[in-house]
Parts: C-alpha cells; structure tokens; sequence
C-alpha cells in the first residue's frame, strides 16, 4: 500500500451523529475510514451516501486502523459512558505512539480527564471534542469544542476547522485547552441552552397568559428575531409554535405532553459549579424547572392542594408588555451567559486550562444550538478587555441598564399573576446581589458564629473575630480553623 | 480486668465536638473512654472536666479499644475526610467481629457507604451518625441521626437516645435506614438550614429597606419567634441583630463582612438532589446566595458597571409589609422543608432506606440548629397520611393559601426596588410551578424534537413522537431512545 491509499481520518460509529460527521469529512474532500460494530450499519451508510466522497469502510477495527494514515486520527462517535471506554480499550491495542483518539461524545469532562491521562501514558493523544449543532449541524458544519494537547491540535485542528460551520470564513472550531477543557466547554454551552429554552418557555406562557393565540405567539417571535434576540432557538421557537398538529388541528405545543427531559449536560453544569463555588442559578433553575415538570405525583398532589391566582393578568398596554417581556428574554439570557462563561473561567483557573473565552464566544457564534447574534458582541467584548463577568462590559451594562424596567415589570406581574418565572427571577436576583454594596451575608456570618463559632472578618480589621455569644458577649481574635 | 471496669463507649477525637460529646455521654452516667492523637488534649479535657463523670483516658490506641467493653462502641469525632479514613483504618486491627465504629462528623453520604461496605465485610458494623447542634448541643443534647445495620442500632440506640435532646421525654435520635441513610439526612438538615438562613436574610435587608433600625428588627424577630416561625434560628437572629459592636458602636452586623462561608453539605445536598432530579431550589439559591457574596472580583466590576433601584421603597401600611414579610418568610421556610423531605423520601427510594419521614421531622424537633416549632406539625402531617409532598398537608396548603398574598406582594415589592430575594422567589415559583395544570415544558420539548429528535409525548396517544421538522413536517412514532 502507498500512502495515497491511506484514509486522512477515522470515524467509528455509524449512528445518525457519526454518519453524518464522516460524510461532513467526505464532502470536505478527505478520505474517511468508516467502522460500526454492527457491519449493516455502515453498510447502509455506504450504500445510501458513498457517492458523497471518498469512504473507506471496514468490517474490523484492525482493518480500519491499518487503512488510516500516520498519526491516526480516529473520531469516536458512540453513545457516551461505557461504549466509549471498550471502544478505547479496544483500539489501544492496535494503535502507535502519536496516534490521535477523538472522542465527540457528550462526556463528563471528569472522565474525559482520566481517558487522556491514561492515553497519555501510553504514548498516545487523546482529544475531548465537544460537538454541537445536533444531526444537522454534524453535517452541514457544527461548533467543535476540542480539548486536548496541543500537539494533537496541529494534527486535527485543520480538519475540525475545515468541516466546521463558519462564520464570515471564519471557523466555528478552536483549540480550547487541555485534557477536558472541551468537554467542559461543551458542557456549559448545554447548561446555557437549558437556560436559553426556560427563559423562552417563561416568555412563552407569559405571552399566552396575555391571550395572544399561537399564530400570534409565533409572529412575535419571529419579530424578536429580527432584533437583539436573533438566534437560532428563538428561530425554531417561532416554527415550533406556528406547527400546527395535524391529529387535532390544535397547535401541536399543546398536544405535546409537558414534561421535559433531561440527559445529563445540565445537571453536570450545576454540579460542577457548585464544586468551583461559582453562581449559575439561572441554569439551576432551568435543570429544576424540567425536573418540576418530570415529577407527576408532586404536580398532581399540588395541583389537588394548592390554591393561588390562575396564572392570567391584564395589562393597560399590551404591546408595552410585550416588549417588556422581550426585555426580561434578553436581560436574562445575558445573564445567564455570564454566569457560563464565568464558570469556564473559573474552571480555567481551578484546572490549569488558560482558556480563552473570547474564542469560545466566537466559535458559538455558528453551527451550535445555542448560536445567537449576542455571541459577536460577546466574542468583542471578551477579546477587548479582561472582563470577570459578562456583565460589566459598557454595552452590556447600558443595554441591561435600559432593559430592566421591563424585567422588573414583567416579574412583579407574573409573581402577582401566578405565572412562575423561575428563570427570569434567578437572573434578575443575581443581577440585584451581584451590584448591591451590601449583602445579606453578614448576617449569615453572625448567625454561623453564633451557633457554630465558625467566626467572622470585620470591615475594619485583618483577621477573623468570634464573640463569646454565650458568656460575657465579648469578641475574641480567632484561628480561622473553621 | 472485670466487666465492671470496662467503659461503655468510647469517644475518639478531643476537639470541641469531641470532648463535648464525651461530657455528655460521662454526665448521663455512661463510663466513657477517651482518646485523641496529640495526649495532652486528652489531658487538658480530663483536667478541666474530669470530674464530671467517669472518664477513661488513653495516651495509645490500643490502650483505648481494650478499656472497651464487647461490642465496642466507638464514636469518632476527627476533622471529616481523610482523617476519618486514617482513623478507621488504626482501628480496624485492633477490633474484633461485632465491635461498632461510629462515625460522628459531617461526611459525605457516599464515603459512608463505601466505608460501612468495607467494615462489613470485615465483620465490623460502621454507622455513620448525622450530629447537629453544633458544640451546645454536642454537650447539652443534639439531634443524632444515624445510619446503618438495625443490629449495631440495637446496641447504640439506646446510649445516643439518652443522650440526644428532648421533647416532652421523647429523644431526638432515632434509626434512619442502612449505611448512608444518617448521613445523608443530616446533609439535608444543612442544606435546609442554608434555605432557612437565607430567606431569614433576605428579610432582614427588606425590614432594612423598610427603615427599621437594628433594634425594631431584633423586636421584630423575637416577636415572629412567638408565633408560627417560632424556631432556633429566628430566636438568635433577635440576639445578632441586637448585638452591638463594643469597638465602633455600631450594630455588629453592619461590621462583619457580607461575605458568607460554606463548609460543603449544602452544596452537597444541591448536588445529590440533581443526581435524583429532586427540586430543591430554594436549597440551591441559598448556596449561590453565598458564592456570589464570597466572589469579591464579580461584585467589585458588577457594583462599578451595574446601574438599578437603590434598594430602598415606601409602603402605605408599614406594620401590614411588615406582615407581609413574615409571611414569605414563612411561606418560603415551608417550600424548602418540602423540597428537602421529598429529597430524603426519593433518596430512601433510590438508595434502599425505606426512610420514615415523619420520624425524621421529630428527631429535629430540638437539639439540632433548624429545631422550629414548624417540625411538630410536619411531623404529624407525615404520620397521619403517606404524603408525596409537604405542600399538600391540608393544614400546611390552607395556611399558604392565607399567606400567599404577602408572600407575591413582598416578591414584587424587592423586584421593583432592586432588593434581591433570590429564596424567596424560588420558593414562590416553586409553588407555582407545581400547581401550575400547563408547564413550559411542552413547548422545551417541541424545541428539543426540533434540534435534536429527542422526541415527544402526545397527551392524547401512547408511545413518543417525532415530528420532520426539516421535512414535510409530518409526525412519526419514534423509538423512544434518545
């Protein structure tokens, strides 16, 4: 065999996601090694799509490693947890020093972590690449996420630019840090998206509450749209909400029953927050509104119990309203960004990935779920200066400036109206302590050292103090020993 | 050496908790045996309190097992985490089949079951022992709540009643389920504490807003302590409020830095309840509350850039908002008690403990710091009905129903004037979210089809759809798999 007969990279699974990403390589112009455990499978894929590109398909995996060139580049597209560490171990064998395993699942980046350090050992990269844009954006160009070394990087990063979605020429994929970074990233890219789809969810109902029918809903949507909101889930918002269901000739929104489901993304976003002492409420609050949703017996039992306004409202002005609902949207997605890009931040620091938020703005931009004409403003602000929070920079702090009177509106009538708002009520509240001089934490602090001696600073001394609640009532210096 | 010389248990660890815990085991006539790593902490609590009871030090280990009579019953009071590893594993040859090793401190649920399996296996029973009430209650009485086999709580229950506090003779310790079972409990006792700390703040800066001074608050508090929020917390709250500053004159509160600690089990029962997809909102915007007040970078940009109401308002009727906030604050205490139950129930479910809720409230009915006369009555509504949540107790459901009007006219009060009530909110959308016949959700789902073919439920047709969006728009049935 010459080299020209070598495949320039490997995709193994050939479920929707894989299929699609090998024929997004195909189509770019490389030759592209195809395995599923499940021959049929690629078959199929072969038969109904080979004549896109250049595939080479092979039944075994030692097959499909012998027919790529060196280093290899070989992408995991299995369904995350167990199936990607027997694909690895599987490979291992059949692989040499400076070959390169992808895995674009959706991992933990825990886990992601371990798999490239046990690589690592064995003289091999392993590449976290978090990959988003749903089945259509593997195809036709996603938002990838890769983390990794950098060395891998020089090898793969050109392909992942190239059959990534752009953006004015400009790709959609950049290096973003070692070992688990990009699935870090991609992580929180998912914990937005739950945010963004409860803050619409919460402008939707309160839309609704103000008698707008679903064609009306979809057009005031899509006018968003066209605005400071434009971005891809409020395109779709619009689509989903004018799709009416042809059973019933009901808008199919309320035929579809509402539960919400969960895989994991969100919940992991929360929890890896709370371990780096980061606020995300606004994410918390959306990964508990789908498990409200998710939990029958506890509707059930509260809708039987629970007495409280019916969850509509008048206003004096309607349109007033409803800009002021956009208002709340946009104020609280802000929000909401903030609080994620300030836990990649802060997961840069605590894990030594120095990563660049600017760039994970930009490759947002197009290609993932959550891709909205906010993140170019974002991508700008971040690469102008060294923001701690999103929310600090001018045009930001201006627009949210502006737009909080209608935020505060569309809350205080909501809360009044029955309507929940979970999600535009946690940024709103994050906004408020985040800017106020003081918080109620000095009481908490008091309270700690009052019934546990964990002890307190003060404004106007180094060190920590504990008062002898019990006894005289005297303060004493304290080791700061709890 | 006879029997009679023996000590009935053992206490290892001198610091507070520890030597406290030992004087109150000594005072209720238990002989105690005593020891800590460094001998001269052994002998300053010997010297100082030696005399009120039969205490039984040992400079060695060794020493300390064999001054034990069979089964040994072994409570180790060591800073959580390794400490408690490295003590248990000094320990272990030194015991033999049947001994107990109880484990005293703030540990993580999940190293309490992996310890119990390891002491299992070895013949050894471990119990992992929730204590809370902090060093008063350690000496005075706490609330104890332990977890593990039913044959090691037959030999320690009886000791830990009798030294647990009490509520007109009934201890507060009781068996809660098989290893982590205790632990995980008083893990959420914390994270209950967290919620119940935060709306008592979230109160205190909205009476602030108010105009009063420090001293009407503290009137305030203790007059609330008479009535239905009559609890531990509310009672210092009073006495912190009230305490004045003996260097500057000024209330103490006003001195100690509102930046709020944390020592890991809220955040821990936040990350527990996402692992079962239990709600518990208020729980995890008590945590946030703290991580944005201990995020000194995030305020100092946010209060440069950010603009919004001063805090402050006027209101007709100042006694009647005065009220009102009583009334959230009630309100709000009660969403977090549920939220934190329906935790402790859907652990019980998950992991095998066939908790008794009811039997939960009593034990915190004094000694522990959430100890409110609130507990008596969800005691009771859990003992007289199998309830799902709290919230539909009919006596708890009626006296929302009366308080809910203060509650949203407080919420919106805050919002308006930029005074963030981030607990009290989530409370009240937590509220509304579970009564609420439509949630959001449906349409997260249609937008989750759209994106990702995760598919959907019909409210009128078994099985999961999917709709080709991309397509003719037609519906399918789908294999529920994504």
């Amino acid at each position: 065999m010459t080299n020209q007969s070598l495949a320039n990279v490997g995709v193994i699974g050939m479920a929707v996601m894989g299929s699609n990403l090998a024929r997004n390589l195909a189509r770019n112009g490389y030759a592209v090694a195809v395995y599923n455990r499940t021959t049929s499978k690629t078959d199929a894929v072969i038969a109904e799509h080979g004549h896109e590109g250049d595939f080479r398909p092979s039944a075994e995996l030692a097959d499909f490693v012998a027919s790529l060139e060196r280093p290899r580049r070989i992408i995991i597209m299995v369904k995350a947890g167990r199936g990607t560490d027997a694909t690895i171990d599987s490979l291992i064998p059949l692989l040499e020093e400076g070959d390169i395993v992808v895995d674009g699942g959706n991992a933990k980046f825990q886990d992601t972590r371990r798999r490239e350090e046990k690589l690592r050992g064995l003289g091999l990269h392993f590449v976290g690449a978090g990959i988003s844009g749903g089945e259509v954006g593997a195809l036709e160009g996603p938002s990838i996420m890769p983390g990794g070394s950098v060395e891998s990087y020089q090898a793969l990063g050109p392909i992942l630019e190239k059959i990534s979605a752009k953006v004015d020429g400009e790709p959609c994929a950049t290096y973003i840090g070692t070992d688990g970074a990009g699935h870090f990233v991609k992580m929180v890219h998912n914990g937005i998206e739950y945010a963004d789809m409860q803050f619409i969810g919460e402008a939707y109902v309160l839309l609704k509450a103000l008698g707008l029918n679903h064609t009306e809903m979809a057009d005031t949507f899509a006018t968003w749209n066209t605005g400071d909101l434009d971005s891809y889930l409020i395109e779709i918002t619009s689509e989903v909400l004018r799709k009416v269901d042809e059973k019933t000739g009901q808008p199919l929104v309320d035929v579809i029953v509402d539960a919400a489901g969960m895989k994991g993304t969100g919940t992991w976003t929360v929890q890896a927050a709370l371990d780096l002492g980061t606020p995300v409420n606004t994410i918390a609050e959306s990964v508990f509104a789908r498990a409200v949703s998710s939990h029958p017996e506890l509707r059930a039992a509260s809708q039987q119990a629970l007495s409280g306004p019916d969850g509509t409202f008048q206003v004096a002005d309607r349109d007033a309203f409803i800009d002021a609902i956009r208002q709340a949207l946009w104020a609280s997605k802000v929000v909401a960004y903030a609080q994620g890009l300030d836990e990649i931040r802060q997961a840069g620091v605590e894990y030594g990935w120095d990563i660049n938020v600017a760039e994970v703005a930009k490759i947002w931009r197009a290609g993932c779920i959550i891709r909205a004409k906010l993140l170019e403003r974002i991508r700008s602000e971040y690469a102008a200066g060294n923001l701690v929070t999103l929310l600090e920079a001018p045009s930001v702090a201006a627009d949210l400036a502006a737009a909080q009177d209608g935020w505060r509106e569309v809350i205080a009538t909501a809360v009044r109206a029955g309507v929940p708002v979970p999600g535009f009520s946690a940024a709103l509240a994050h906004y408020d302590q985040a800017r106020a001089p003081r918080l109620n934490a000095s009481l908490t602090q008091g309270l700690r050292d009052y019934f546990g001696a964990h002890t307190y600073r003060r404004t106007d001394a180094e060190g920590t103090f504990h008062t002898n609640w019990s006894t005289d009532g005297s303060e004493v210096a304290a080791e700061d020993t709890h």
